[in-house]
């Protein structure tokens, strides 16, 4: 069980004012080291952070975020400061000796130091790691013999539950190179992944018997988080973009609170981009609208964004290569479709952040971005529960994307991802054109993610005469399709509400996993297994 | 967002029963290696894995736990197996291309190789590491290429919530080799450290309104994560063992529902090694009869011991050498106090254990040990959070203790620490002896953990005239220490029912951070606090 982290050094909120009126405009690429030049990294174990002391001062001149103390739960509102961090406000005191925080000493954790060898940008191939790649270094006391801003002393500590300064940093640099909030108190917290923070942000905002809004097609385990929490998942129908702002705002102006036996609907989770199952990705019009929804109905938005960057290529059709790679980092993050978190002039949005898809599943680390108000109230349930993310993660996530890449790096591989997953998507979809019967099945090319999506017009299916359901057709599909020797997922089992019955069919292939060859060969025997279920040859 | 974890490769059970017939006896030091060579590690990335697969065969020849369905709370009642691990049975098939998961490919983790450098037991200082240590590289493909059991293709995707196999048995055979249990089906499964285990074993089984039993005086995160939740302290008197188990038995026999307006507890919590804040240990006689009352009123129990490891030497006085540390393995293992787990027959007992004051808090990864049944609904839960520890601290805890050092070398390790603690723990009691007023103060010596509690007669304090308060008199001795130069926690900070009086007075000063002529020069200054608050010299 672990004491709360000591506090050995406090950002002064004067000095970040101080800034504000010396420099405008928002944090660019160039404008991280000058920016860096002026906040030094909090010294010692365990240091308070905020993402105050890395944005830009552009951003304190913007309006406040809303309230939202009325969707605040009971739970989350009955958190209160740890007790044993009152003491921490004695620790910057000169001299003093602390014998209070129950930490351990640093002579005790068993590594002297660690190693990371990470590719040379833009050579990025394993080959090319194996052969040119960069070896980083963390020392025990690296801090203090000067020779990094992070060291294992400090990441193999207790840390605050908003993440180390050092990656704290880096993600709110990121953050406001990327999105650039409109409104000015937003913060960044580091998560121990997205599926812990998601289920944190359940427990932070619903009471039981509540509802959500999810689109009618959704991340199975996001709506399995919720249902023993007492809280179901109201589905919105979606098209080729994914979830449908009249849908929505159907929903919520018909909301029967006797009816349903709960009251209104306040929170959306959507997965804007690449969504899970369907792959749609919401165009930068419809993400608009939705928000102009949210606005009407006050409703706060989840965006759960971990395909973000898998925002591909367009795709032209059957074996036509790819546009060649954005031309800057400029053209790069132009060519990328707004989040919500960069249109949200409420403070209404919630970011959850991850590296998952884009650097590593295993690190578990994520981070969101909201209004203070709500980073507050996360960051006390933390402190309860994950503590803080792992540092072993941290400072090899440090290491590489600070130390070893810096943000112009992390673009480049971030442009690398796209030009893989473009070419991933494109085999399939090559497949899919060769392979697949295009009088039973149908699809859009995702945009963004990892996910195909494959209608099947099921009312085809000669077992339909026979008075077969949608389900036991479903099955036989499936299960025709395994025989053949290839796993695809059900849409059945991204159905959000089970209550209502589909209408559609559809079968989820992801392109990230297998090599190329394997893609092309499993759309083959997903064609045979169709053609034959359909009697179509 | 995190998809599943795929499974590739699953134990048999009929080969863990075969086995079971072909040895006999609990597994031992020596005969770690002989299992190990019938039990191959499961292949592939996030296979399934269980204590059962490392276990000795004459576990299963044990009764089975009695079954807790009653204590279970709704909310992990509702908790279903993830609809998408559904579809893993299949991934078993020779030959299947699995378009099924939503795990990235390795290529895209951007790392080539890591390595560690760690002591060569039994040279553990830091000097000796930095001269002498070993280093340890996991590659990306270590397993495919026989370099390896674990790797980075591996740890660096998703893992299942058991965490993974290489670790999991691991801390399954130290389990059975340190604490041997009773019974038969239990299980081990890594936690993201004991903090975030301590929340869902609270959401495991309680509901709003319930009662947990705390000692008097208890670590104050674990009650302020309880109460978010609706879930109150019934607090039990302490004395220099820690809970006792008359009072125990006091407020379970005369719990009164309808003045309580809850149902009688079932559930307690309890640090029997070092408690924090209390430094108290529990006697085998003690532990022995607590567990008998917790029989006697269906009490379950969560005994959290991130302290266990940190039982010392004797103290025999000031300026009195230690003992010589245990002898060999055996007497060190034989010198530690049996654990609730090891003399729990009915399976009333779940084990939160911890990386944290042993190897390094900034892993975030600890395990629980439970009878099958509750360590199933801890799975499932994880599956929504916390998903599995950090693949990235697995692969250095797996370095370092498995490949590494092995379970001698652990051993060694945490025998050094033994001695560490015992020089750290005499250094700051016999500063006491010199610095402190014992005419004020008084203590017992910690037998185990970081932390000596100071009780203070604070019925002496002149202020006690003026009408002072308790709460007064505490703040003033605690900000005397601060003008001092020392930090101490205040003793109320720690008390877990905060509506009974207190009626002593404590403060408690860590042994586990500051060097050892800093722990005498803090415990001066407290003297000198305590002498003129007292008006003593």
């Amino acid at each position: 069980m672990s004491p709360p982290a000591a506090v050995e050094n406090q950002s002064q909120p004067s000095e970040v004012l101080d800034m504000a009126s010396s420099v405008s405009g928002p944090l660019t690429l160039d404008g991280v080291k000058a920016r860096r030049a002026k906040m030094k990294m909090p010294a010692g174990v365990a240091p308070v952070c905020s993402s105050d002391m890395y944005k830009s001062p552009a951003c304190f001149t913007k309006p406040k975020a809303k309230r939202w103390d009325h969707i605040i739960s009971s739970e989350s509102k009955a958190r209160q400061a740890s007790t044993l961090k009152t003491a921490a406000q004695y620790l910057g005191n000169p001299g003093l000796i602390s014998l209070g925080g129950g930490l351990p000493s640093p002579e005790t954790f068993p590594f002297d130091n660690l190693t990371l060898k990470i590719p040379t940008p833009p050579h990025f191939t394993e080959q090319e790691t194996s052969e040119s790649g960069k070896v980083l270094t963390a020392g025990k006391y690296d801090i203090r013999n000067g020779k990094s801003e992070y060291d294992l002393e400090v990441c193999l500590n207790y840390g605050q539950s908003t993440g180390s300064a050092q990656l704290v940093r880096f993600v709110t640099e990121h953050t406001e190179i990327v999105h650039n909030p409109l409104y000015s108190d937003w913060q960044c917290c580091l998560t121990a992944g997205s599926t812990s923070s998601w289920e944190m942000t359940l427990r932070l905002f619903c009471e039981r018997g509540d509802y959500i809004i999810t689109e009618e097609y959704s991340f199975s385990t996001a709506v399995e988080t919720a249902l023993p929490m007492g809280v179901r998942a109201a589905a919105v129908k979606m098209d080729e973009q994914g979830l449908l702002p009249d849908a929505l705002d159907e929903v919520l102006s018909n909301w029967d609170e006797a009816a349903r036996g709960a009251r209104k609907p306040f929170l959306l989770y959507t997965v804007p981009s690449g969504q899970n199952p369907t792959g749609a990705t919401q165009g930068t019009e419809r993400r608009k609208a939705i928000y102009k929804v949210a606005q009407k109905h006050d409703l706060y938005i989840v965006e759960d964004e971990p395909y973000y960057f898998l925002q591909m290529q367009p795709y032209k059709g059957a074996n036509t290569p790819p546009d060649s790679p954005p031309a800057s980092y400029d053209d790069f993050l132009k060519s990328l479709i707004p989040s919500f978190l960069s249109i949200d002039v409420d403070g209404r949005v919630l970011r959850l952040e991850s590296f998952s898809k884009v650097i590593s599943p295993g690190s578990r680390v994520g981070w969101i971005v909201a209004a203070e108000q709500i980073v507050e109230r996360y960051i006390r349930h933390s402190e309860c529960s994950t503590q803080n993310p792992s540092g072993m993660s941290q400072i090899m996530l440090y290491k590489l994307l600070d130390e070893g890449w810096g943000h112009e790096g992390y673009l480049d591989w971030l442009i690398n991802l796209r030009m893989q997953y473009t070419n991933r998507r494109n085999t399939m979809l090559d497949a899919c054109e060769k392979y697949l019967p295009t009088n039973v099945a149908s699809w859009n090319p995702p945009a963004a993610g990892m996910f195909h999506w494959i209608r099947v017009d099921w009312k085809q299916h000669p077992a339909v005469l026979e008075g077969k359901t949608h389900a036991e057709i479903e099955e036989a599909i499936f299960k025709s399709a395994v025989n053949e020797g290839v796993l695809v997922s059900r849409g059945s089992w991204f159905v959000a509400d089970k209550a209502v019955p589909e209408t559609d069919m559809f079968f989820r292939a992801t392109f990230a996993a297998a090599p190329g060859d394997k893609i092309n060969e499993a759309i083959k025997r997903f064609g045979i297994a169709l053609k034959s279920q359909f009697k179509l040859e």
